[in-house]
């Protein structure tokens, strides 16, 4: 068994450990005599599973107790329709801050349900290579969507934007659990597991009580946000399996690294080796603004496409996967999300500095 | 390692080779040096693993080059809603067939729609102990919705309704790939993936190419059944370690069962070694109509609640688990799906005749 460095942007690398113990309960999940992937979600096996991953999602973020937890399918794609259909209010607009594809595949979306769109900043006009400074608050609004980590492009919100009051809804499928932020201002988190937090195929929807009240109740009964806050995620089967590693995942966040703050520590150490070796050179060019950096998602370029060609073989032959850009911008994207150790960041600087001196 | 004989109905027993492999590989995906959890979706392998369970499907269903196989999220719940908005048809009522709970499910979000719902054939009357004979076919209706098999009063349609011409929708989420069936007549068949195809967290969606002409293009996209056959399931990340055991499952009924005319060999064994004792003795008694019997969830009582309380506690310390009826109608519930074997069936008759000699 020979694992590779893992940089891929999604569904990316998960901690050695908890495949290890995904790997150990496969036949007999924990003296059920019975897999995970066979149990009843009524059952208290997997119920027990569930709560620990509510609980852990609650201490991790340090959220109050207006806050449900819930457990959703469909991506953050799907939450891009939900949004608007259960959190818009008649007669008020519904702002965005358009940071780039995900920002606006949301924004599409709301726009399409015939929702009073407005979007109030916008770094469009430099392909998405950063965060916009300014964002002028309608307290009228009945929401502020914002992205607040950018895959593609390689950008990050350093620091989210005063709203005023007006709740801020977030899509952190590509930076949740990855440093510390002050929950309050958000009426509402989400994020597709498959970066940060587990496998494909389960939606973290964190959302306040008081944005459940707006949930019109002619909405389909699989698209209403009360639906699982009503039925703690029950109302029909969840995807157990994702929750579970998710839950695995959170656990090893909580005890084996030690928390958020030392999570955010780790992940500000692969970013530095990283951006710090990018900027002390010239033959790699990082794309983003640096104020605009990810500290999860490292895009940069190389002088000439023949030479992107060659690295790319080279990364894959020395055992460094998923570097290769997306498919709409090209290039290079190195994912460092959580689960990817100080030690894989390492060997990609290194494989970096061999490859330049070789060509530079 | 001990493993139960497991008869939930879902999430249910799956084969044991399947996990088998599922554990082999879970640290290294056939020499990729990721796991299955950890690999791109929009990589060769996990494109290899799409396609095989496509073209399983293909084969075992005997599907032609018309339909579409897509891999959808958010279970047999949200197509209850999703069918009516891409499929209804303005001017003609969508017909439904009532068998209980999860039809009754799909009328209700169909109505809630505001569809034009017309429910041709029910047999709410007999407590749905039993499947309509006579289902009334109008040819003006936009399509037909029935629900193969119920598992929760233990019921299944042995022949499908004549319904000439109008197409047939139906869930099949516990009952698909059981058996051999024609599926001209059908427009499209879905089924969440949890009880004869795989974990929870994937639903299959099986659609005609002249239905999906009738999806109106200003839905939500990840509500278009064309977001999915226009992307090949790939629009967004789908839930790819699902689907990954699926297609195990699937190339399980091929290569090692032979075939769904082998399977549905095995699930006949099955029922008539368990429905066979049910009809030789009066400790037990069988709660579906004998005509309308389920070949994939037996239901039965016992003489009274006293008794049926021994029975639980003692089944569970045999390892026989999952065989408590559903919390809305009690008694007993022995799912016997494709994956449970002849052998956990011999066991569970054993134990039944056992209880019944002490206590009869």
């Amino acid at each position: 068994m020979s694992r590779i460095f893992n940089f891929n942007a999604g569904p990316a690398a998960l901690p050695l450990k908890v495949l290890e113990q995904v790997k150990a309960e496969t036949l007999d999940f924990r003296g059920t005599g019975m897999s995970i992937l066979e149990i009843s979600h009524r059952s208290k096996f997997f119920e027990q599973v569930l709560d620990d991953a509510i609980d852990r999602t609650r201490r991790l973020l340090g959220l109050n107790k207006s806050y449900h937890v819930l457990f959703l399918q469909g991506g953050a794609s799907l939450q891009f329709s939900m949004i608007p259909m259960n959190l818009a209010v008649a007669g008020k607009p519904v702002d965005y801050v358009d940071t780039g594809t995900w920002a606006t595949r949301a924004i599409k979306e709301a726009r399409n349900l015939g929702k009073d769109v407005r979007v109030v900043a916008s770094s469009e006009d430099k392909e998405y290579t950063h965060i916009p400074e300014n964002v002028p608050v309608d307290r009228d609004a009945a929401y502020l969507h914002i992205t607040s980590n950018n895959t593609i492009r390689g950008t990050q919100w350093r620091d989210f934007p005063d709203s005023g009051g007006v709740p801020i809804i977030s899509d952190m499928s590509s930076d949740i659990f990855s440093r510390r932020f002050d929950p309050k201002p958000f009426g509402m988190i989400y994020a597709g597991a498959q970066k940060n937090l587990g496998p494909a195929g389960v939606t973290l929807v964190i959302i306040r009580e008081d944005l459940l009240e707006r949930v019109p109740k002619e909405l389909p009964t699989m698209l209403r946000y009360t639906t699982y806050s009503e039925n703690k995620s029950l109302y029909n089967t969840p995807p157990c399996f994702a929750i579970y590693v998710a839950d695995l995942v959170l656990e090893w966040i909580e005890e084996t690294i030690g928390g958020l703050d030392a999570m955010q520590k780790t992940n500000d150490e692969k970013a530095r080796i990283i951006y710090g070796y990018i900027d002390s050179q010239d033959f790699y060019r990082g794309t983003a603004r640096p104020d605009s950096r990810s500290k999860m998602n490292v895009t940069f370029r190389l002088p000439d496409p023949e030479l992107e060609k060659q690295f790319l073989a080279e990364a894959g032959a020395a055992g460094l996967g998923g570097l290769k850009g997306h498919r709409s911008v090209g290039g290079f994207r190195a994912s460092i999300y959580n689960s990817v150790t100080v030690e894989a960041v390492k060997a990609l600087v290194s494989f970096m500095k061999d490859f330049a001196a070789k060509r530079g």
